[in-house]
């Protein structure tokens, strides 16, 4: 169970099917779970309600949120560096090492998520609309080139920055979005790096407790 | 003029007139001029060439790239941040607050820029295909919805994380993108913030240097 000392993550208590996997607190869980740190989940969506005054904490009003004690704070980015800077871990000693690990946190975020997430939009959101399939269509070369840049960075080594760091689970979790087409399996190199990410024990803990709370919509603590 | 121990950054030599004050090296001028910092620009496009292996230091063969003595890095985010925390600069002191403002970097590039950089690949790269109309007024609620939370969070401050940050150096030339558009002026606060962070002397001086190089095609140092 919770307590007062653990970090706190907001999540939903539900989804729709395709989103399963995909709702970004994975990426906080994943980041403790690695580290051993238990936290607790804070859930509202379909069956509970919002934290009162949840757009003060999380101005998107997204999940997830998180606290660590006198500290609040939005944006999986802000708080998997958070995570590694508080607990010393997930980034690499060296100084050029851990810059290009924050890097690449970026990267996921800035130069290779927006392509995915618009992508998305047009085969899921709005693949009803007459003009989606041309929007798709365009936005095509823009992810294969994305993904080429990161295929080609990554090249034969096991992590973007050399050794596993919170780079790995944001690409690896921005790949995700990627995960009903097939652009990720046209770059091997690129293909073997996600298998490798998702097949971690501390992902695969990560994603099972995040399912597990859609399937029992209750306040719960986790940890 | 540069030197050895001068931060270099890239830029380009030249870029077509609605791409004028969107380049992102101008970020990290802007971090740079409000800390008196000088700094090297290392200038390539329709002019000179990249430089050699430069794929190596920007994955995305973007600008800019970045080196400050033994350490290269690339993505804007990750360039302010090492550029406030190796200057102790730009970040409030307050643990808190310091977090909020890393979170507000972290939102301008993924929860603002991303439908931003959306409305203008349909306004402006696409605007001549036929589905692009459709695209965009599919994006333009979201635009609006995101540019309602930077205003609702905002509110009367006038900074994001209370004291000028590098968060507010990310968010204002995040704006920058809809400068075409009636979107800002829609949420008074936000033209009011906006109109705040471009009239910095630090951003006049940032802009004034990105657009010199832009006439002045020819490779050269400044700081």
């Amino acid at each position: 169970m919770a307590t007062q000392s653990q970090p706190v993550v907001t999540a939903f208590d539900w989804v729709p099917e395709f989103a399963k996997g995909l709702v970004r607190d994975l990426r906080v869980r994943w980041a403790f779970e690695e580290l051993g740190q238990p936290y607790a989940v804070q859930k509202f969506g379909a069956a509970t309600p919002r934290p009162e005054n949840y757009v003060d904490w999380q101005p998107f009003e997204q999940v997830p949120a998180f606290r660590d004690g006198d500290v609040e704070l939005f944006e999986t980015g802000a708080i998997l560096l958070y995570i590694a800077e508080k607990h010393d871990a997930l980034l690499p000693e060296n100084e050029q090492a851990r810059w290009r690990a924050i890097a690449w946190l970026f990267a996921g975020l800035n130069s290779v998520e927006p392509s995915c997430t618009r992508y998305f939009a047009y085969s899921v959101f709005n693949a009803d609309k007459d003009w989606s399939a041309g929007a798709k269509e365009a936005v095509e070369p823009l992810v294969r080139q994305k993904l080429k840049r990161v295929s080609d960075a990554l090249g034969d080594k096991d992590w973007l920055a050399g050794e596993f760091s919170i780079a790995d689970i944001m690409m690896v979790t921005v790949l995700n979005s990627l995960k009903n087409t097939g652009f990720v399996a046209e770059f091997p190199n690129l293909a073997a790096y996600h298998a490798r990410g998702t097949a971690r024990p501390a992902y695969q803990r990560a994603l099972q407790a995040q399912l597990a709370d859609f399937d029992a919509p209750a306040p719960a603590g986790r940890g």
